[in-house]
């Protein structure tokens, strides 16, 4: 593996911005740190990478971006303990999963000495971005975008991977409340659901917003075919709490492979929480809901961390769920953290050191 | 209707790049024309559109579009005459598409009077880029995309709608073969298929990368539940000829609703071909090529305009197609060009002069 330190060309910003943020009044992913993380990729192979002063790119307007949406990305988060150490939560997680996203867009493998080595130099250069304080942090978001000009409808031979840093507070303010989706989709089998693949997104917005006209903060996405089986929401995995059990649909090639997701299965599992992961059937969930067995709902992501549902709405009829003691969403939400900002020990490991 | 031309803000070019342009070597989708065409939408409204040099896009790394899809795109094409008059062809269809399939990636309706007041103030300034001779065109690429800055993953406030344009030879060289999907699919019942989303595209790359592997040039995609109907190719529909007979898949919420495919039904149509808009099995495409009896099948879509499908591959089994004489893909391409290029009736009313 080659010394990266020195194949890193790094243009240091002449001025900081952060005397003209407000970190107690921040909107979700507005504000962006004094740097950027930029590798090219052309001629068959990935450029020196770039730490410069975060600005505008210019781009051809046949960029491959724009008309086939041949891009990927990840969110991650930064947490700086009591003792100003830098955390990660589980990045191995996100590398693997940006590559594995980028092969089934046909975009090529980013190599995982540029990713870290890129990653770590620039939160340590915007560390001061990094705010102390349980809840407060670093969102990260790397991605990758075809930066070829032409529009032809075939992969790009140009590509860009960037890394750009926003402080965050809080994902979600307010209640959530979620629709199961009876007609919308947001992935096929065989298609694209399981990557991190831009379009993805872009593709929720307008079923959103009619969820939204409706009352609703979030749609359940459902089985493309049958619209029987209750899949992911659109930034965070879901969990249903029927009794004592917690019950999540299994990842597919539909259902991202959420990193919160997967640790809270763990942790689950560790504190001898029973749970079962496999298809969960709307009527499942209506008829809990109805006996009163269905405890809670909650959606899991990096945004999020982890997110209570107050209620859900489907075929028109809506159902609040009772307020609960011992929720496990709670739970989960307070020991993640804990972890993430090393307060608690990290029995397995997912805590990744910024040095 | 207010007077556009007043409302346009043009800035010409100084020089024309055109003398670099060697037009019988032209690669699809590579190079563009003097000008291009932008219109900003913010604050609740679209801005004042502008035609101005073609030339790079100052965005910012958050821009929406890169992490969240939000782009639509329109393929058309501009044909001159031997008398040097431009015609466009049916291009209402693509600016009523265009805005469906905005609507569908909750993009905000564009103006009908910029869209046509824009394209065809284009098409005269970078006239002598519309090369005159049967098969030459000028590829016309209207977008949208999400340009607002920020990673929330929420629709933008503020859009780019743009047209660009390309001089074009025939879209495809080489002989085409397809592939009928066994595993890969498309798109979701519910989802974004009909809408020329780009995250459509970017989508298909990597399964199409694999059926090229195969000896394949694109994909015929199945549906996603059952894969057992075939819908339409990357970037065309597919008509299949059974006997004397011409078989189409559907429009659907799957399936694009490609204006040369509309135009091809109404053709066969007027010219007492029997056409059946219906569902398509891959099993009787099996059994019709087996008995013999599928005589044709091709494309349709507005680069290509009608491309001739040699063969088809499904489950490890190749199959190709006899040679036939009396081609209905010949006879579609030749009517339809005739009527694109000004050289028959226009019975129909699709063309469209540019004045």
């Amino acid at each position: 593996m080659k010394n990266l330190t020195s194949m890193l060309d790094i243009q240091k910003a002449d001025t900081s911005k952060i005397d003209q943020v407000d970190f107690n009044n921040l909107v979700f992913g507005q504000v962006f740190t004094d740097h950027m993380f930029e590798c090219d990729y052309k001629n068959g192979s990935w450029q020196t990478p770039v730490i410069k002063p975060y600005g505008n790119l210019s781009m051809p307007p046949s960029a491959r971006v724009f008309h086939y949406g041949q891009a990927v990305f990840e969110g991650m988060k930064a947490y700086k303990d009591q003792d100003d150490q830098i955390w990660l939560f589980r990045p191995e997680e996100n590398f693997n999963r940006i590559n594995k996203s980028s092969e089934r867009l046909a975009i090529p493998e980013f190599p995982k000495e540029y990713f870290f080595e890129g990653l770590e130099t620039l939160l340590k250069m915007d560390s001061a971005w990094i705010q102390k304080g349980f809840g407060n942090s670093l969102y990260i978001r790397p991605f990758v975008m075809a930066t070829e000009a032409g529009v032809s409808a075939s992969p790009a031979g140009e590509y860009k991977f960037m890394i750009i840093c926003s402080p965050a507070q809080a994902y979600y303010s307010g209640e959530v409340r979620v629709k199961f989706s009876e007609k919308f989709s947001r992935a096929a089998d065989g298609g694209v659901g399981y990557a991190k693949a831009a379009g993805n997104y872009g593709a929720q917005f307008y079923p959103t917003n009619l969820a939204k006209e409706e009352g609703f903060q979030q749609i359940v996405w459902t089985d493309a075919s049958t619209h029987e089986y209750l899949e992911e929401a659109g930034t965070m995995n879901v969990f249903f709490r029927i009794g004592d059990k917690l019950v999540t649909a299994p990842t597919s090639d539909r259902i991202l492979d959420g990193v919160t997701r997967k640790s809270v299965i763990t942790l689950a599992e560790d504190h001898h929480i029973d749970v079962e992961v496999r298809r969960v059937s709307v009527q499942e969930i209506l008829d809990a809901a109805k006996s009163g067995e269905l405890k809670e709902m909650f959606g899991s992501g990096t945004a999020t961390v982890i997110n209570p549902i107050l209620g859900f709405g489907f075929k028109g009829e809506k159902y609040e769920l009772p307020k609960i003691e011992d929720s496990y969403a709670k739970f989960f939400k307070d020991t993640l953290m804990k972890i993430q900002y090393n307060e608690a020990e990290d029995k397995f490991g997912w805590r990744h050191q910024v040095k």
